[in-house]
């Protein structure tokens, strides 16, 4: 029984040590932690295996190892196969999207669950497949469909971690917080002073409402906050100073 | 100006020739075909991420190869910096689900999009995320968040292609249909009849309405399909036949 009330990831025949380490490390980046392998080709432990998982090593030295699917999936009560191309059985097949939420679910209802990953070649067996409840297929480009076994096991692991993460789609993490219209009113209100101070609308006198307002909008749009409008305000007051005499500057004349 | 109305994939000083070809193959997979690289360290063309690529190479041949990150997002109109730790910038920091939302906004709208990723050891420099409109982040756990450059580039790829792709989350893909009603009315009366005409509910007579009515409710939950139901009339026919009397089977005797 998984321990964790996680999907139990279950990688069927991997051939290559490196794939286990890699879909390890995949894991432990979505809190996964249960890790069975049937008959790894390579014997077990694996030394490539823990190199390439790096500091996840400690979800290989948790994984169980098995001699047949079906003693891999005994204690477990809903199973799912991941699959590449289509299967012709009578089974549900899902998204990884469809399938985190239905994980989740089951989860909190303490139904024991797993995923199986084919090996790199061919992926999962007809045998393999009849012993789960249904199927996951990551919807590719059809013309370039390949993605490797830790990759499948990333993308698995990213929608169950997504399920129950909270972070909001779009936030901003600086503690700074938006101008208020009255900082952004003074502000505007001294460009429109220091640009009459200036003569700047004489030539275009009929104009300069049309030419208010726009700047109006513009700055409405920008959505600044309180230190960009300071920022705006050192740059109205820099650019209204008198431009220095350079022969007149300072000490060394 | 991007030509595919997709955003453009652009690594930032990548290291590894196998990171470089391995974010090829991840683009492919869900249709990202415009990668732009920065000062790779190990100069281009680069056979390790040619090898890596393995049949995504047109991806790297129609790559293009930059001195600075100003000049590679110098055509484009919006472009996010993906980061893996928080970063004191007033900038919004989304998701890769939520700016997948806002890069199909953007590519319907014919803005022309890039994601900037930073080199493996170190990421993103101050300088680039200065350069980009908005940041994202990957919720991954806390305890452990070791995602590598290409695994970065296929979630992005993936998050990009889920937005616009219209695969049910579940479906079942076989031609069969659920049973009907009828069918399994007429499987389930036979069932009932072979059973009394054993005797079967004699013993029992007072809960046989009971036991009928949990195995139609059994059988109403099981969401059997037209196949189904021929293969238990099948069954209940075989059990339905006398047991063979084996020393007077056929021609042996």
């Amino acid at each position: 029984m998984s321990k964790t009330n996680q999907p139990v990831i279950i990688l069927v025949e991997p051939q290559m040590g490196e794939n286990i380490g890699a879909s390890a490390r995949a894991m432990l980046n979505f809190g996964l932690t249960e890790l069975r392998i049937v008959k790894p080709r390579d014997g077990w432990p694996n030394e490539r295996a823990v190199a390439m998982a790096s500091r996840a090593d400690r979800v290989l030295e948790n994984a169980r190892i098995f001699d047949t699917t079906a003693e891999a999936v005994a204690d477990l009560q809903y199973v799912y196969a991941t699959t590449a191309r289509q299967r012709d059985v009578i089974k549900k097949t899902s998204t990884p999207n469809g399938a985190a939420t239905d994980l989740r679910h089951q989860s909190q209802t303490g139904i024991a669950t797993g995923i199986l990953f084919g090996k790199e070649s061919v992926g999962l067996s007809a045998d393999d497949v009849t012993l789960a409840d249904s199927l996951i297929s990551v919807p590719l480009n059809p013309e370039f469909s390949s993605i490797n076994l830790a990759q499948a096991v990333l993308l698995l692991g990213y929608e169950w971690f997504q399920a129950a993460d909270d972070t909001p789609d779009h936030q901003i993490l600086n503690k700074e917080r938006p101008a208020t219209k009255a900082e952004l009113s003074y502000l505007f209100d001294r460009i429109e002073r220091e640009l009459d101070a200036r003569g700047f609308f004489d030539p275009i006198i009929n104009r300069k409402p049309v030419i208010l307002r726009n700047m109006r909008t513009m700055f409405q749009r920008l959505g600044l906050m309180e230190s960009d409008v300071r920022a705006f305000q050192g740059g109205v007051k820099g650019l209204s100073m008198k431009v220095k005499d350079k022969k007149n500057d300072g000490n060394h004349s």
